[in-house]
């Protein structure tokens, strides 16, 4: 883990450092920040976590820095997202080639073309087939089988008992970008990881995004398809049936025992309840109660729905 | 193949067993199973299946055990489905990293970075590039070109003068589970495979599915582009083309020279007649006629769609 | 580069030949064929490039051979795309796994897994993953990153600064077929490449389709989301961001700064305008101006679809 002093930081950054050094080792959300992490507040949304935040330091405008407590050292700027993207990229492990053999139980098959990184743990009657990628410090629990061709990006869990299809990607990048006012994209250096928890099968070339901070979370029991798309930061309750195609944008979560048709998918930063399910096709814009049917986009409750495409074809005699 | 004593098959299972001691090979449905098969009925919709059926033996409510043929054993369950599934893993070839070199013609050109399971049968004039799997008992035919970084599940077949693009994965397991009353999904293993005949072209990043019992199949001369789903058991009609990220849901089944466009995408256990065509981002929903040009979600005949959508933006003027 | 005489293309493709003979190296559309290049004529919609062309050769309708300069020998069929088809399988390299060790700059980390094949050309300060192909005469600039697992097919160039998640395929064939009468599909060789500028990021599990003549181009500073498909000889402007699931057909392009949200998609051969936004799961039917926000499928302003969702959901109480 990386660790700079803030003023280093700040310099590396483009910004004025005022106030007292701390050593400083990740980013984080205004809420989950801890003493030794630097937040940034950008949207008035989060205005009521200023006073509550832990973060040793906030990338923050001059007018709103009276709302720190005084364990949060304001770091001013105009663009705090942008130097938030700025900061990320040096807290990012270095991507690299470096392999160290991971201790392999007796019980485990592991081809010898699985190409791996360093510090990697392998738990008990594992078996990895060939041409699968296992980056730097990824745990993988007891009996999972992970099939040909898969890559899982550094620092990802997976749990055990769980079955991983060829092509899926574990742990690519999220999804996230500062705006320049050119209009260029700032890489938002993504330094969370994905945690899949124990009796999972992800299907055949599916993405499952990092965290930007954080985890992104499958919890036990979930099943997927094929060639679904889960954001950075979602959390896939218990038990969740996720068919062909479904795409979750990030900050997504859903309960347990959610079932989403094939095609389907969801806008980001929403919430999904237990036991709800959404039909093919559908798109979720909003949060969802539990134990309720919808489909359709913008999703509705399936029993609306049907009545809504029976007056929709009632036009046709019109 | 995998044998086992039927009193032993239960014992795994949890059920009783009573009547005739025989051998079991594998498992299929009531219509297509054999006398050495295990088959199951849990729902009504089959039932004029069962007087008709070969299986060796039946998973079955008792109620409905007197339908049965005098050859076919009845095994009692109330939960019919959840023991096939349990059934399902005996059944299971086991995944291993074994690998026997195949017999490779001399008019072939396999880059030694292949990884192949064993008992593979490559035909002649067949190239592989780096980085693909093939798997154990796979049959590749004459002049096929396999790209880099390809997985063929054990069991499937490829036909000859074919072309499989980059990161497609070809037989991962179908999307079938049983369900507990407590909400968890038990794998039904997934023992058929995927047989893709002649001059099929399938792009870069799609799924194919093994089929649960026998194959899916994709008939000759069809073409697919890239990021496309097949569920198990979706038969593909000879010279249909589906383009970029269509999904069939499993069981569906097309006729000859289909049409599908982008992003469209088909629900489970329907048919889609010769020559049909299904414009971009249609979801079919019910079997569709031959011949006959859908569009839209739920798709219906393209001319009504155009029609429809007049309506509908008409109301902008009431 | 393949080389051919005109006499020699006509008895392979089953055509008669009249008049002057000169060498062919390639195929190229009626506007970009030089005088090297052979091109062809099958629909009315560009009739008047006909006078304009510098092809060669023309594969060409009787009729409208009168139409061509003199500099264009007219090569008569009445099927120019069938044999257009078949004179493309001419001039498509050799598929093999021939494969010489590039020169790697000192401050480059490239896995020793990683496969390439011939003539591939690799910048300062690059780094690639294992399990990753690297196809004949590929381009890759400094400073890139190349995670593990992906594919990038021969003669792609990949720019600077540059990050391809795993599993991503550059450079796959696009999806472009003649038709014979017997309802056949015949393989137009895709001859053309791929081009990622500067500074784009790809997310996992992509598929970016080669030209079939010219380059499919992604243009400096893009980012690309996972899952997504673009068509062969698509143009994508500058500092474009494509969410998930996103698919483009072919021949499509963006202006700068275009914004698509997730599971939206494009029809083939139209353009988006500059800065213009698509919200999830629209589907573009038709051009779109610069500047507006669009949704829904055929995509309309996204203002007049909210007033149009209103006016369907006002159905409900009629």
């Amino acid at each position: 883990m990386s660790a700079f002093a803030l003023s280093a930081i700040c310099e590396k950054i483009g910004v004025e450092f005022h106030g007292e050094e701390k050593e400083i080792i990740g980013l984080h959300t205004l809420s989950e920040a801890n003493e030794q992490e630097m937040s940034f507040f950008n949207s008035a949304k989060y205005i009521s976590q200023l006073p509550l935040t832990k973060a040793g330091a906030v990338l923050i405008e001059s007018k709103y820095a009276h709302l720190l407590p005084s364990t949060s050292t304001a770091i001013f700027t105009d663009e705090p997202y942008l130097k938030l993207a700025l900061a990320s990229a040096l807290f990012a492990p270095k991507i690299s080639t470096l392999s160290t053999t991971p201790s392999i139980d007796e019980n485990c098959d592991i081809d010898k073309r699985v190409i791996f990184g360093q510090n990697v743990t392998i738990g008990s009657g594992v078996t990895i087939l060939g041409g699968s990628y296992i980056g730097d410090d990824v745990i993988i629990g007891d009996n999972t089988l992970i099939h040909a061709n898969v890559t899982i990006y550094h620092h990802c869990q997976i749990g055990k008992n769980s079955i991983i299809h060829s092509g899926t990607v574990i742990g690519s990048d999220g999804y996230g970008f500062a705006h320049t006012k050119m209009g260029e994209h700032v890489k938002i250096y993504q330094n969370g990881n994905v945690i899949i928890e124990d009796s999972v099968e992800i299907g055949a070339n599916c993405a499952i995004d990092r965290a930007v901070f954080g985890s992104t979370i499958i919890k036990k029991g979930s099943k997927f398809d094929n060639l679904i798309q889960i954001g950075h930061n979602c959390i896939i309750g218990e038990h969740t049936l996720l068919a062909g195609q479904v795409g979750l944008a990030g900050s997504t979560s859903t309960g347990r025992n959610v079932v989403m048709g094939g095609q389907s998918g969801s806008a980001g930063h929403l919430h999904i309840g237990d036991f709800a399910q959404i039909a093919g096709k559908g798109g979720v814009t909003k949060s969802l109660e539990a134990k309720k049917i919808y489909a359709g986009f913008p999703a509705i409750e399936h029993r609306v729905w049907l009545k809504l495409q029976a007056k929709i074809h009632a036009l046709l005699k019109k």
